[in-house]
């Protein structure tokens, strides 16, 4: 099911183009930093990127101890200072984590307070150019609201920022996101799907797609509806009118097979489970979502801090690997890592 | 992709339960008896079923010839005088088309008018109990139209008839058909849930599913809003009171993926896209619709008369021998091909 697998294991990028990414550890009571430090010792990162970790050093210290890992973290203030050596694992933390507050498997405001900085701190050094794309392992939500600092998880906003999954060929970027089904009808307006159209013909050709083509899914069964007719194809035809390859809109039963068959190079999905239904019931293991509209290609995971399995060395890492292996091709415009 | 193929191609049923299936030969100008005639000579269906095809016997004689094939049409009255021999291709006729007005690849009113007679034979047989399941092969909706017998193809009527697909482990009953997404909300209600969940229970029971396992796919992003808490939970409480084995809401992202992973038997989706993305986007050319609702199976495909490439013997039969298969299967209570 998960076509992206085999690529990404072989994701080679030459030593120049490999863009500094910063990854934040995630929550440091959940499974972010076992399955950060397992795909660290994957040797897969080095060849793809110069991953840099963010967020608390004893943490990933004991995680390497717990794992038996044959690698040593050594704490850097600044990407500049990263050695890239696969043997030593650099991690900028300034301290927002007393070692002492680490309670794995807790919901805690001192954790959560820690992830809002390390996100904070992500953000500011690729804004300033210093790293080339962000990740961000599994974090709790639950524990940033403790903290007072949910608002430091990317959130979502129509015609700002979307939300793009992808599996293997299958990628989706939605209009909207979590809002109530019966209030998405409202939301569909044709300057919206315009600039939204704008926004992935920039992104995708950043990313590494010379040429991207696109396509819209309808809202109504068989994209035939007030909809699809009165806003979504003059949105489309206008975005035509700028140069962009698109088409659309096309029947939402058909497009998201049409895309894994090569038709097209990503969806626009109309609404969450529109775009949702089709990645996950595709195939979850391989999923990564990445932030369309900021900078940088900012690139997150699906599954969270899996408390009840916390320190067991059995967290799955696969997710978190893909995500790094990910922004790397991303942030280096080398396209998805599948990309033919 | 078809995760049905291997076990249709080796689904055996004994003869004593083997069904009379009544198999609608489509519209005469489209490829309906092409891959009639093609499932016919695959030597599959009477390993499974008693075939007895209804339409044309001249449209069947010419494809036969046109394909090589070893088989000789005999026309008959009622299923009762059925052979059940492969070689001799047993056809209720009962003049409904003139061989003079087989036009292939045109739509033409003759030829609907045909349909519309063979669909109302089909459905009189199975309600005597002359058939145990019917199966339509291609249509034009056009030609029905032309001939004012549109209204003979099943309609789906919430709280009637339900349009049910499927392939491989991941079946779907649809709430609601082809209706504006934004008028879906309105129709979801309690009662209507409970009432459709009765009828699911029934009919995968007669099936041959003996212990049915269902789940309810919510309506909004993660089955969080108004209509999941407000109506399709009390829907499916009440209908677990009557001892029905279902789950939901659950979370529309998530809940087909379950179904792949055979954690329930059928998922009820509350909109066509809905389910329609999730069948279509994980496999396209094992799918199979089967509308429950009516006394017997009645099953169909998704693709259309293809005129295009009528009468150039390449037309893919796999849909309709799955159909075929299928009917066969559920009219001897033996569930679906695949199940487990």
């Amino acid at each position: 099911m998960n076509a992206n697998a085999n690529s990404l294991e072989t994701l080679f990028i030459e030593p120049a183009r490999r863009a500094p990414v910063g990854i934040v550890i995630g929550d440091a009571n959940g499974i972010g930093p076992e399955v950060v430090a397992k795909s660290w010792g994957s040797g897969l990162l080095h060849q793809a990127c110069r991953p840099i970790l963010i967020g608390s050093a004893a943490a990933m210290e004991q995680t390497i101890a717990a794992l038996g890992m044959d690698v040593r973290v050594r704490a850097i203030a600044h990407p500049d200072q990263a050695r890239l050596d696969p043997e030593v694992m650099d991690i900028i933390d300034g301290g927002a984590l007393d070692p002492a507050a680490i309670t794995p498997g807790r919901d805690t405001a001192e954790s959560g307070r820690a992830v809002g900085i390390w996100l904070g701190e992500a953000d500011r050094l690729a804004r300033e150019g210093a790293l080339g794309a962000t990740v961000m392992a599994p974090v709790s939500a639950v524990a940033l609201e403790k903290a007072g600092m949910l608002d430091r998880i990317v959130s979502v906003t129509p015609g700002e920022t979307y939300l793009v999954l992808f599996s293997g060929a299958l990628r989706v970027t939605h209009l909207t996101d979590h809002m109530p089904l019966r209030d998405v009808s409202a939301m569909i307006d044709k300057d919206l799907i315009t600039l939204t159209l704008r926004k992935m013909d920039a992104a995708l050709k950043q990313w590494g797609i010379a040429a991207p083509r696109i396509a819209v899914a309808g809202f109504n069964p068989h994209a035939k509806g007030t909809e699809d007719t009165d806003e979504i194809a003059p949105g489309v035809a206008a975005a035509q009118r700028d140069g962009i390859d698109v088409t659309g809109p096309v029947s939402p039963d058909s497009v998201f097979r049409h895309c894994l068959e090569g038709r097209y190079d990503m969806v626009l999905a109309m609404y969450h489970d529109q775009g949702h239904i089709a990645i996950k019931t595709v195939g979850f293991s391989g999923n990564v979502a990445v932030f369309l509209g900021s900078p940088y290609p900012q690139v997150t995971i699906a599954h969270g801090t899996a408390y009840d399995i916390v320190g067991r060395g059995i967290a799955d890492h696969s997710m978190v690997l893909n995500a790094i292996l990910t922004a790397g091709s991303l942030a280096a415009g080398n396209a998805f890592p599948n990309f033919h």
